[in-house]
């Protein structure tokens, strides 16, 4: 998989990138990534990437230019299977998208900045809207890491054992269970003792009951779905 | 506001924190960040700080002794209004709940990492469990610098103009209207005439039905609310 990031600030972006489960899955090959700082396309019209909101109000708005000259680009070098603009507007992202966007070969996550991109560049630019949550960030920076860590950990090769990404949260449309490990005992408090017995049909069983018990107490509106 | 964030690979937080509105939100005094690794708080009898889960299966988890002497020793130092633990099946991360812990003095927030941490660390250290979104992460890390951002930009005197956050989508329930900047013209595709028409009224006008009128096309629940 590649991931094109296009951003005005893509020194935001580094060092998740450079350490622990992404790092490993870039040395690995299993995915690409390609940081665009939005500055490498101003012209000589337009030395600005932001500029003012037509009709007042606050916050600055990222100029159509720039992005138009990045993502063409781009494109003339590759397909691409979607331009996605992180936006607290878009659809939400929920582990379902993050699944079927890792099936995809290359995409580019556009960041808004500031108070947002021109909306002439969603229209006719973009192919998919995403956010991560209902908040508003200081960029869509940190929104393009996210997706793209939900995304990178799905791929086959880059989690070191197959099935710890199939038993988490959401995968099943329930929360995991409560999860211990040594010591038994510590400070008085100590692990359900059904874990320690080794009968392992038991254990599965209690973990099903814990989960179901858990996404009912915590979030049952996962059940309904 | 003070923030203290665990973890087992802090490497993976520094850059967002080192450009752009955080970096400037810390160089002015707005919020202090302080990074602990929890590799520095094992002992002899434990050096790992992961073990695997007791009744087998996929994946690590984090073990509760250095958990326990990392907060131990923040806490002797200073009172905390909430320790936070970053989890999938938290309660979900709102703009409102941002607010709210924009309010706070002092917090903690620990990262789970791998497939998370012994259940007793959320038991008897956690005051609080937030999730950014119904998707798993490779870590808890990612969720931390969301939390941050939108909890940090929020402070008084980060955002240059004042009114920018307030005119954010979700601070009044309804998505943000279209925004537009120059040129008014661009390859053919115009702004909206009235936004170029200097007639202040009418736009702020437009700018409200745009917002209700995407806010239902978009986000139905968000008006239910």
């Amino acid at each position: 998989m590649r991931i094109d990031i296009i951003s005005v600030v893509p020194d935001v972006l580094k060092s998740p990138f450079e350490a622990s489960i992404l790092k490993r899955a870039i040395e690995k090959g299993h995915v690409e990534i390609h940081f665009h700082d939005l500055r490498d396309y101003v012209t000589d019209n337009y030395r600005q990437i932001d500029d003012y909101q037509f009709g007042g109000g606050a916050g600055m708005v990222m100029m159509i230019e720039p992005i138009d000259k990045c993502i063409t680009h781009l494109k003339s070098e590759r397909d691409y299977d979607e331009v996605i603009y992180m936006t607290p507007d878009g659809e939400t992202l929920k582990q379902g998208m993050a699944n079927q966007i890792s099936l995809q070969k290359n995409i580019i996550i556009l960041c808004g900045h500031y108070k947002g991109v021109d909306q002439r560049v969603r229209d006719h630019f973009i192919t998919r809207e995403i956010s991560i949550g209902d908040y508003v960030l200081s960029g869509g920076e940190l929104g393009a890491l996210i997706l793209c860590d939900a995304v990178i950990r799905l791929l086959p090769g880059v989690l070191g054992n197959e099935t710890s990404a199939l038993t988490d949260s959401f995968q099943d449309g329930l929360l995991a269970p409560p999860i211990y490990t040594r010591p038994a005992d510590y400070k008085g408090w100590k692990v359900p003792e059904l874990l320690t017995s080794g009968n392992t049909p038991k254990i599965e069983e209690w973990r099903e009951d814990q989960a179901v018990k858990r996404t009912q107490e915590l979030r049952p509106d996962l059940l309904e779905d």
